[in-house]
């Protein structure tokens, strides 16, 4: 088991059948509680007719068994626009199925400063950041900027032409003139989450 | 002439000689100002032991004849670093031999919006906005979401590793969120000030 | 409201409901006219059942409220070919919608350059010119060469193989040898007339 | 003050005269320990004839001030081979600096997985690590796979051919298929044990 | 014929009535065994109402004829994950075809590096061995340090984002700090297979 | 011999040495004339110590023996402008040497339209057209409007930015919308001029 | 009418009722003989309805009128595989519509180089050869090898992974060894063979 | 000790010093034949006045000890034209320290495919062949048509423009069309000529 919480399926390119199985043999090794990411709705309703799977819709998400009662600490995902939500949703899930307080920030681009500076308290108050956008992904400097905590970025393939599927958002992001920023894949919600989820974990030092 | 007001050699490229010769030969056609860029110090100083000429280092710009004593507007050149400096002030020389009042607003980079957004009266009486930045060029959509004016998005080449010499920003740019944005070559500062005085120096409506 | 003119919608990835939800909160809000931009049939006819809009086909555009009655300056609209129209016409609804004199003037690619120089006429009475072509791009630069006024260039996707989507047109635009032209992402029909807009309304300076 | 420990400068295109210039500001406003990046030696040598500087050869940094006396935690620092030597101690010192004990582990590429695994108890006791490795870049991975803190990959433009300055490193990092493996800039050390102390310095959830 | 065993054809953009045509001529010739690759379920249940035809599914080959009962020498196939499988059942069935011993060593990707190890048995008794992963391709450098004989890796389209369509995967595989390891095209489990039965069927020195 | 005209030799990363040894087989082998392209003027020195060798500077073309003293039909040489010359010249000097009437027609790109227009008289007499621009790379398409002659464009890497070394006028001239249009590699001058002198030498039909 | 032959239609993204416009009007004009490139067998069919049209399958052209009876000199047309054969029949009808002697060499691929060279005399004997190949595209090397006219090469579309849309096969073609050998935009069968007509058609220097 | 042979030090990026340092700890381990690539002449003799080293010029290889006496079956090294003979050296070096018989076969390039098929039977008796080539890399292709051997190709960095650096004979070699053909990175001749090693002395089936 990851940090002793939940076991993770990636459903993309497995058949209903094939994450029936694999979680049957979790349930055998005593893990009950599973996060599968990139499930669409037509495979999950087909699992759900054999193991009870509550389907998470725009994040792409179906857990078997339960989230975590207990949540700790504060994670902050902060989304460019309404277009980069389902990949803000994967992490939001991810991030409660991990035992974190998670807090939604969507829709505060760079384009209306003051709409995202409206926030200032709750970037200061994070653990960690999840700065997720498309297009010019320039949301992750302007977060790097304000916040002292780690923050991590996610490009996500949403814009046209010359956003080339998310690339443009990739290397502005690796680009971020603001220190304390690392990133992810394209789209990769997921992955955002678990990592932020280790930090926001993090023991003291004196522990 | 160009705007009636000068002439413009592309120096790169170019000998000394064949900047004499062309300029030789504007003379005879009456026109004394000429504004010549990408011209480094060593052939600037060729020229000007025949024709004189004024040079501006950081710009590599050499200028025969004077700039114009009449300014008109206001053009506003923002850089988000120092290293973008030679490219704004490529800009700022041609932007004032153009006629334009022109106001430096270096090193305003979005990693501390604050700093930018000490300067929001400059932004909001601009009558056009030069906005220069390289590494993940977010600069171009914050003032394009605080401004009401046309911004003209300077990619340029600092930066390093997957800043791909001004790709990132160059796409950065071209994917702004925020709209009456466009965009120029990289590092052609030169462009920018061309089309930036245009702007500046359109009559009005009922004129 | 952008311009005091109209409040724009940006249909691509959301749904009518959506759409409508926001038209009516701006309606509260007291903005009654509204651009929607990259709306498909479908969605404009479930909006239209609900809140009357009158739907530009070719421009994917939907529009609640009406149109300026009011249009000042003058925008020229170019295209290299017949099948960059779609492009040409979210910039020609979108200007007139912000309230421009709008001229078309369609299918005057450079491979027949005489279709083109027959309209000098307009080209120099523009005050502002958006030149919109896919494949090689060069529309942008002759124009450019003729013109006196600001050029904003559009590069499309039209086009096949080595065209790569608008990235051909895109770096043929951006490296254009003529002076006054700058560029928005591959089919920004309508960031582009937005800029121009901008510009077209520029008060003179001694207002 | 970053993290109230030292003040960064960016060397990379400033000359010695504007490093001197921007640490005695620092200095009159109180702060004494600075740390300059990318920082060749000829420089760090004109700067050490006026403010005493210790340079750091094969990081390219110079230190003003002195190193913190306390450093906590664990930041493991590996690279894949010796000529990524360099980028590692980019982030050794770096790390340092900001107060963290730091272990570096050096060419324990991929391809002798067994000198790797010979250090899985330094990789296991880590609170953070920071994988460094050019050409396939597969470390990064690995040592994903291996540890359950948080991994901060850094690609490096080592290789030649189709290692493109990076590029394949870059891209193979940002595909990792472990979790909790986050990228930074090609070449970018700095970068990552800025992000890297952060992480290691975090309080625990009960304080 | 090549190494005497049987014909391929190469099935993708032929109709089922073009490969029985091709099928045919070669069984005038007398070669009766067949391989077919990249051949769809469809197009195979064509060409079976005409031609005794075994199919492959996950393997996408058709195969006319039979498949040699002698098998020789020691080809091992190994996958990083599962979603790979289709392209490693291409390559052991073109394997198995051209008559080699075939192991199948699927999902040991490096990310659970254990995994891998546990089967260092037969990756040191193989004679040539098939490395086959996609998003960052760590799986071919990890074989290539461990094992004495030549690895043929093969890189897939598996992955989002960054990994664009095996791209990433390529170049990983092409900058192997691994000595022994060469690269086919993205998907090219048929040219694998045909190279590493080349090498398994080498007759020794002094024959 | 090709073309029984000349022999040809790419100087680039030839010694001075190696090319005297490969003229003197030539010499040997009754061909005296010989073409030497991408020659610098260092090696040509060298080289005419030992054989008389004419040195082309522009060109970087060195000729052994002598040009032909019959030229036929009409080969037109256009360059958008003058940082393109030393290509055209590369193409020039090659097309006299194998027997062609050769019009130089420099400095005629399409920004300035109407230079270009004031030569069609040029364009519509020659047998073939070779067009050579960098940056935007238009010339090709409006030239190959104009002419109903062969156009064979040729890249050159003139530019900066997102010209990327001639990639955008690459791209730009393989897109041409107009008919009649071929593309040589990027400042392949010398390739232009020999597939252009086959086509002006072409025997007519009845010949 | 172009060469005095027939009209050209691009097809691609025009409704058959756009192009049953234009045929009516070049009809009116006198102009008979149309060819439409780029149709589908749908569009074929609406047309035809309304306008005869002969419709050629494997070449989605159309054509309306008739074929030249006179047809002159030699065009050889060679495809390195059968999956190049649609591009390759889009070039021998356009050659045909224009009126040259058009013959097919189709699947002459060097990966058999015997099978190619079966066919030298067709080769020597054309006054102009079009070379059509996907993949890796090395046919128009070999076959600007051995030929003396010129050469004017065609990348195609056709492969997988790393062929990346005919991008491998441009590259190619463009850095051929071979000298008189041009290119033309993957997969313009048209464009080739246009441009082929016009070499065949040269008139002999005494004319 | 690989292959019982020699031990392999890439030279690139490591001093004088650091070489020797390796080599004396790899003769204190009994290895005394040693193999440097990647080694400019400079290093060289700074080494060799320590340590008794043959340096190979054209290869840029040294050798500490010596070649070994015995060498078995066969390689073929071919390469496509004079510029990729430094490539070809240090794959013929590496094998010749390996212990393989190694025959040259240098300038054999496709556009002049009859100087290749004069070596047929070299080709046709060749254990192993690595096909060498710059541009547009298509003799990997005909060799693999020719041969029954595995083919292992490397791309050289020979050319310019489109060429770009190597990129074009990669992605030409990755698709070649004939089967048995792989690929290593873009100049790695030692790469090749190690894994070429490794099959040349397979033993047969029944040792
Ligand atoms: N076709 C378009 N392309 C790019 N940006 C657009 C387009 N249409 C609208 N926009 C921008 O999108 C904004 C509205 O976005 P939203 O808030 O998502 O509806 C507008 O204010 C414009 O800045
Ligand atoms: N999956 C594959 N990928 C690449 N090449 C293949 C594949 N399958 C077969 N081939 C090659 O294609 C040849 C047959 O091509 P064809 O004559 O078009 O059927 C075979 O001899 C192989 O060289
Ligand atoms: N500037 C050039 N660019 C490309 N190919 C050239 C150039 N100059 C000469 N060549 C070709 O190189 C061949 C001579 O190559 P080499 O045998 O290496 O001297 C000539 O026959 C031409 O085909
Ligand atoms: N398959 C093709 N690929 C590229 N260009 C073509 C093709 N077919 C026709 N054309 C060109 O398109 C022109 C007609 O374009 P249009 O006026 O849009 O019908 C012709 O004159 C040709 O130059
Ligand atoms: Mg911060
Ligand atoms: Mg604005
Ligand atoms: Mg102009
Ligand atoms: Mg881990
Ligand atoms: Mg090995
Ligand atoms: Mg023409
Ligand atoms: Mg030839
Ligand atoms: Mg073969």
């Amino acid at each position: 088991s990851r940090q002793g919480v939940s076991e993770v399926i990636y459903g993309a390119g497995k058949t209903a059948e094939q994450i029936i199985g694999i979680s049957q043999s979790f349930a055998k090794h005593g893990q009950k509680d599973i996060l599968i990411t990139r499930l669409d709705k037509e495979k999950a309703e087909k699992i759900n007719s054999e193991i009870t799977l509550k389907y998470y819709d725009t994040a792409n998400i179906g857990i078997i068994g339960s989230m975590p009662e207990k949540r700790v600490g504060k994670i902050v995902i902060a989304t460019g626009g309404t277009s980069d939500i389902p990949v803000a949703e994967e992490a939001a899930v991810t991030s409660e199925m991990l035992g974190n307080n998670t807090m939604r920030l969507y829709d505060v681009g760079v384009a209306g400063i003051h709409r995202l500076l409206a926030h200032t308290d709750e970037i200061m108050t994070a653990r960690v950041i999840i700065a997720i956008a498309g297009m010019e992904g320039a949301l992750a400097s302007v977060i790097g900027g304000l916040a002292d905590c780690p923050v991590i970025a996610v490009p996500t393939s949403v814009g046209y032409g010359a956003a080339f599927n998310g690339l443009a958002a990739l290397l502005s992001m690796l680009n971020s003139c603001a220190s304390g920023v690392s990133v992810v894949n394209i789209d990769n919600g997921f992955g955002a989450a678990y990592q932020a989820s280790m930090i926001n974990h993090m023991g003291g030092l004196n522990e």
